[in-house]
């Protein structure tokens, strides 16, 4: 991961040290790297080496550093901490934050492109990475979450549904592009392809009905951020809306779905299987 | 243009409806299209017709209105007015601006490797994007552009030289790419590359003297911006280091170093010469 990031110490009219600094600072502070992780494992599963899958994955993991370090910036989540420590806006600057968010998903594209053979899979790669990540994926997904809080504020009440649709986006688009990523750098066929895809969007949701339910009852510790925020910001959530049982009835169910979805994987699926069950289990 | 952005009456759980009119308001709102257009005349100097070329051009211009809205904000050159309106953070809210920046970048790269064939040129149009709008690029210029305008306030004096490493990255690196990128799709041969390529460094390093000409000599009303801003914020302009008519002999050579780089295209570089040419002698 540090490999693909600008070096600080090497400035020379490149990116400046600074810049550097904060990029590296919103990649390398931690983190599960669920989605490169997803991404080995799907190229695996299709017969790839992890080598082939590398530079996807460390796109993936760029491009979620920098949507976090957008969306704690004051004028969106206004986060101070983040996987405890400060989030990048308080350890340098907003305009720092701002532009360290732009150089990493901008450094993205540049990964996939020199580090996936042949071009027809770069160019795949930079789809799919593009549509999960843009204004009908992540950005929109963040852009609705904003209204919906923003309609929650002033005491609208909205739906499971709604909730749902937010999340497809938010988390769930950059929680699937890296299943089909690993598959396109495969060159896997169709039926492996929608195999993956459709364990990328249970596995997507579920994680997030997870994430949700750690906010209400995980321990603060273990998290690295401040928990209950988000119910005390009026934020829909799925315990809202579904209760807390309700909520891990359903990300149970939605468990199930990714892992019967590996079927056509055969035994390659086995360690998807595995990473499933134990994302619905973790406790940060 | 407008047809590569999302559809503000089309939402249906994707690009929300906010998101999409900020994408359109900070796309569509004027500009003279350069980058397009240098894009377009480099792929045909080198014999490919603008259709092949439309793809990356629209994208040139994405990114180049992202970069726009972000340098707006507040925490960065904090502007109100842009192409005589308010900017995007004025018009619509920070939240709003940030997230349709981080939109256009995205979607930039999607709409290469959509419209770009063979796949390998799509590939090399992406890395030569990201390479110029990147933290060695234009991102890495911008941080540059921030920390030169801090040192000036605290009274620390800078130099021609480090003027216009701030500018080869943060304007020339995008005015240098659409020549690179009209080559790509062209498939053409390494000399007329390079030759576009220093045609690109020359224009766009004059672009920027001229820019500093006209905030110093210009007229707010062809504008649409304030004028003389740049000099009481204290920041470093060519005008400053070698005054307005040390300036001006500047970009006059870097204009004949421009047109005398296109002697490898013969009558094809009749455009771009000509487009030099207006360039330096432009008022707004």
């Amino acid at each position: 991961m540090a490999a693909a990031l600008p070096d600080p110490e090497a400035d020379g009219g490149g990116c400046p040290r600074r810049l550097a600094e904060a990029m590296r600072y919103g990649v390398l502070g931690g983190g599960k790297r669920l989605r490169p992780v997803l991404c080995l494992m799907a190229a695996e599963a299709c017969g790839a080496s992890w080598g082939e899958a590398v530079a996807p994955a460390v796109a993936l993991e760029l491009v979620h550093a920098y949507s976090l370090i957008h969306d704690d910036l004051p004028a969106m989540d206004d986060d101070d901490l983040r996987r405890g420590r400060p989030t990048c806006h308080k350890r340098f600057d907003e305009a720092t934050a701002i532009l360290a968010g732009d150089g990493l998903l901008t450094l993205a594209f540049e990964v996939v492109v020199k580090g996936v053979r042949p071009a027809a899979a770069a160019a795949e790669c930079v789809r799919i990475l593009a549509e999960a990540a843009g204004p009908s994926g992540m950005v929109g997904g963040q852009m609705a979450d904003l209204q919906a809080e923003e309609r929650s504020a002033e005491g609208a009440d909205g739906s499971a549904g709604e909730l749902e649709s937010i999340h497809r986006r938010k988390t769930g688009a950059l929680l699937r592009a890296p299943l089909e990523m690993g598959a396109a750098v495969a060159d896997a066929p169709a039926e492996k392809r929608e195999a993956l895809a459709a364990y990328g969007r249970a596995v997507g949701l579920a994680f997030q009905i997870v994430d949700d339910l750690l906010d209400v009852v995980g321990e603060e510790s273990k998290m690295g951020k401040r928990v209950g925020k988000d119910s005390g910001h009026g934020k829909w959530t799925y315990p809202r809306f579904l209760g807390v049982e309700g909520s891990r009835a359903k990300a149970r169910r939605l468990g199930d779905e990714a892992v019967a979805a590996l079927a056509p994987l055969g035994g390659r699926g086995e360690p998807l299987r595995a990473l499933a069950l134990a994302l619905l289990e973790r406790e940060c």
